[in-house]
């Protein structure tokens, strides 16, 4: 190497948005995206976490046929890219690994200082499964690194599946010594980072598969510059993109100097080729250590010792993070696209009940989907006021969206003719009348139901089971009602920013929130003001606050009793809930797992006479 | 002590039922049993895993208050048990630990050598939760123990939950030494058994809350004495009893002795008291060491050196291990019986079909509720053949459950002069009705619905969302069909031994299955034989296993292919079906977590040509 020179090299963050369990679809993706990133003229592409398999793949890591598979398609996939002339470029890719390891062995005979715990069951899981990701170069897998940090919380289960690598491989490619790392890895001070820190490396590397939450763009550039510093070189995050069940994933890929300095960042919610031109001065540095260091070996592997020819570097590009509102719409109307999409449904169908929460889904779907996939039905009954259906339709005319009405009256009558249903049981019977209708209309059509339900709702149990809530997907179920309402405003102001027709009509932005299923009845009858309740579900659910410090927030204490006791017995109700994208810190479904049978309410702590702790 | 004469100790097991979330409740019943285990004379009580908050108590682990909780629940135990005159008694009780820990501290500063991987995410846990056993004794806590291994496969979460524990504490207790342990523990060799072998201890003590799986008894005992013999000592296996949502534990305690010999063992599915008369020779143990062993650190604690007053012996109760359909049956009116009672339903309704899986349903509710809290109903349709009102008439005559007929067609036709269904949608439309009618029924009187779907519908998508599938609790959800007739089988030849009635009528048991949706139908129509299709889903389902591994074991091709097409596309009902009692190796729920948004379809193996591994 020339010390007086600084060494150049051209490198692509590929953001692609994968399908779970989609090998060779996924295989497809990487080469297509690989082509693009040759033809920009890149040295090095990297691809988002288990990129073969598509990320979380959940329980498909357990099926030993699915891990085989994977490693399959990382060989065929380095011996298509030969074949495609894309030998040259060195290609970074996620993967499910298939290792030997203990085994299914006997359930006693795990060494005592393994402190991962295996499974002890009769049914552990196939060799030693693990997250990986492979430097892929002349047809060949150079070198594979596993992902020693696993994530093991929030709707992260990694312990369940991987095996922790201790094995840090660094390549030098041209010239410039690279080291492998995989998301979580990432998010820990000392790990693999530090490592490449103390071996000395000129580039860090990481692909990512880390979901969408409100605010999380604001943790990942301080948390790469500080990974950046620790190894002493630039660190590329390749995030993905796209939905998958609950979550959504925004990509905000970055480029981040040695120094800190932010090279690039990838627009949210899209597909992005992200190249970054970088320099090294493989002098700075100072030693080049392999071996045993801290926790992990590190392995050093040679492909190529000449730099690139001298090019002119460009800037990267620098996108600026998305507003609140914005960024928000957009998780939501990719998570929505994808999991219809990648589920291979035609079309959604929903009632359009002039409120709200169905006029905002409706104007999510036709975002997601066009207006042409949207069938819209307007299903009143003898409670609905006159607004509801001239609301809906309202709503529908301005989305384009296909719309039909279907009076229920003559339904419930029927029902009612063969069993006596008052208050509560009647008012659900209704709302299942609804869901019935549009089930059918599902099944009849192949549409795939939407359920409208909010985050407030579905925190209070304040729907119906096979009633309003039901659906395939429930596209709001993470947005509380104040962000319903802000949400629907943002765009009706966007659209008019746009020139375009506003989706939402303003009265039913405007309107007292009804759910109509009884005469005059309005939202506000059961519950407190959505401004109160939100704050509480917020604390409460979110951040799993207790009674002493919900009060010592400033709550009002009888909201908090009545929230609290709502929520903790609607936990039957959301175990039977549509999937629908996780936007904020805690999202019902996979992130959050109470028992259904559960005694514990939250009181004031009463501090027995005499005891201590 | 006296190496001449052997040191004595009568010991208790308490096997109780104890209801998550339940801090006062559970504590009551410490009291309660710790009460009888004096009265019978024991000097040492060992109570299940996680006694004060019930077991799995799942996402309340991260709410800090019910951790304090907890830690104060433990402290006013040892204090009421002084004043109730049982501080004598040595006292050993599960309950969750809120420990100093590494706190909610940044989110990169967990040192690198820290193989347990922590939460990166911005909500990490409080402190450093644990889940923990304690020994009480004259009112005082006198140690706390941490469990070692924590579980984090098949239906276990606790690596999102707890920090392992790394000491391992010895109390000597009239003269004996006993070690603590807690239930994952045991299934790891060189863990905290080995540890307390090499220790030097007289006796191991091990609280578990270990789910009932069938022929899980099988694996339990010569566990435990591979554990005796690595602990040169007697091993005290509690387990837990009752129903907690999906998970039933069915007791099943034990006692070994440091030869291996079974000393005593509890029934299944009851509460129980086992008590256990040991002698132990002290000079047997060669060395009584502490600090750090292996892995571990060890502490010794003195809390009576003199032993008991010699006392006679009495040989332990060892009962005989149920037959397998006994056992299941035990199993599935315990999880039934704990889900309502704990749930503070009083009593369940549900559709009395004339087939198997309703009439079984209605068997085992009144089994687990007595027939007065058991509401039976008829919903005819036109498509009924006329032994399907007779049959359900018959079963709940039986049965002496409550019984009433809807008759769904006049409600169908209303339907029908509304929306315009044919075929599957026609047929799954009179399946929501009677959903929405027995819904109706359940809010209108207080009544849990009870769904009667099966492992093999469940497994298939052979059911209506919304319709078959509704209901807050599905009893024989993980029963396959088989399995569901040996069961009726089984119960009515129990009726017959005991001189009773028989509860399901022959004809349900006989008659060809079919869900009388369409003229004709019977379930050969849509589906493999059950006796296929059930060996198809045991070994892909509960084992995992991959095409080539199922057309190995002798499945038939074609069969294969059609029942993995269906399950593989049936997640997204599973996902909102209501939870049931796993008996098996698998059960769908929390135990199995597949995507649903899911590419991978299982095919032979595609070898590239000159691709290798």
């Amino acid at each position: 190497m020339n010390d007086q020179q600084p060494v150049q090299l051209r490198v692509a963050l590929a953001q692609v948005d994968t399908r779970v369990g989609d090998l060779s679809g996924n295989a497809e993706l990487v080469t297509r995206w690989a082509a693009k990133a040759a033809a920009a003229g890149a040295h090095l592409v990297v691809f988002p976490e288990m990129t073969l398999t598509g990320y979380p793949p959940e329980d498909l890591v357990l099926r030993e046929s699915f891990a085989r598979a994977s490693e399959h398609a990382l060989v065929d996939l380095a011996a298509t890219l030969e074949e495609q002339g894309l030998g040259e470029l060195a290609v970074v890719v996620g993967y499910l690994a298939h290792t030997e390891g203990a085994g299914p062995a006997p359930v006693d005979s795990i060494p005592a200082d393994d402190d991962h715990d295996r499974p002890g069951d009769a049914n552990p899981r196939h060799g030693a499964p693990r997250n990986a990701a492979a430097l892929l170069h002349g047809g060949e897998v150079v070198v594979r690194y596993y992902k020693r940090h696993l994530p093991n919380y929030g709707v992260f289960d990694e312990a369940r599946y991987f095996v922790p690598g201790t094995e840090l491989p660094i390549v030098r490619l041209h010239g410039v010594d690279v080291a492998l790392t995989i998301c979580e890895d990432l998010w820990v001070e000392g790990g693999p980072c530090g490592v490449a820190g103390q071996a000395g490396v000129d580039l860090v590397v990481s692909p990512n598969a880390s979901p969408y939450e409100r605010a999380k763009d604001d943790l990942r550039l301080p948390l790469v510059r500080r990974r950046a510093a620790e190894a002493q070189a630039p660190v590329l995050y390749c995030n993905q993109v796209g939905g998958q069940d609950e979550l959504v994933f925004d990509g905000d890929s970055l480029a981040v100097g040695a120094d800190g300095e932010l090279l690039a960042r990838a627009p949210q919610f899209v597909e992005h080729l992200l190249t970054v031109d970088l320099g090294f001065d493989p002098s700075s540095v100072p030693d080049r250590r392999e071996g045993r260091i801290g926790p992990m070996t590190v392995t050093r592997h040679v492909l190529s010792e000449a730099p690139v020819p001298a090019f002119e570097a460009v800037p990267g590009l620098v996108v600026e993070p998305l507003s609140d509102c914005e960024e928000v719409w957009r998780a939501l109307v990719l998570g929505l696209r994808d999991f219809i999409d990648k589920n291979g449904m035609p079309s959604v169908v929903l009632g359009l009940s002039g409120g709200i929460d169905s006029a905002l889904v409706a104007a999510l779907a036709v975002d997601a989907l066009g207006a042409d996939r949207v069938y819209g039905v307007g299903l009143p009954s003898k409670y609905s006021s006159e607004h509801s259906l001239s609301d809906a339709e309202d709503s529908a005319k301005r989305l384009g969206l296909h719309y039909s009405v279907v009076p229920i009256a003559p339904i419930v009558d029927a029902f009612s003719g063969s069993v006596d249903l008052a208050g509560v049981a009647a008012e659900n019977l209704q709302a299942r009348v609804r869901g019935t209708l549009l089930m059918g209309l599902s099944n009849q059509h192949g549409h795939l139901l939407l359920a409208t339900s909010n985050k407030s709702e579905v925190a209070v149990g304040y729907s119906t089971l096979y009633g309003d809530a039901a659906g395939g997907f429930a596209p709001i179920k993470d947005v509380p009602k104040t962000l319903v309402w802000e949400l629907a405003r943002w765009r009706n102001a966007e659209a008019r920013r746009r020139g375009e027709i506003e989706p939402i009509p303003q009265n039913s932005i405007d309107k007292p929130p009804s759910a109509e299923l009884a005469p005059g009845q309005q939202d506000s009858d059961s519950l407190p003001s959505y401004e109160e309740l939100d704050a509480v579900v917020a604390d409460y659910v979110d951040r799993d606050l207790g009674m002493a410090e919900l009060l010592e927030r400033g709550h009002d204490p009888e909201v908090v009793a009545r929230v609290l006791r709502l929520v903790d017995t609607a936990e039957f109700k959301r175990r039977q809930s549509a999937p629908g994208t996780k936007i904020s810190l805690k999202a019902f479904g996979r992130d959050r797992r109470l028992p259904i049978t559960n005694r514990w309410r939250e009181s004031l702590p009463s501090v027995r006479e005499g005891a201590a702790l």
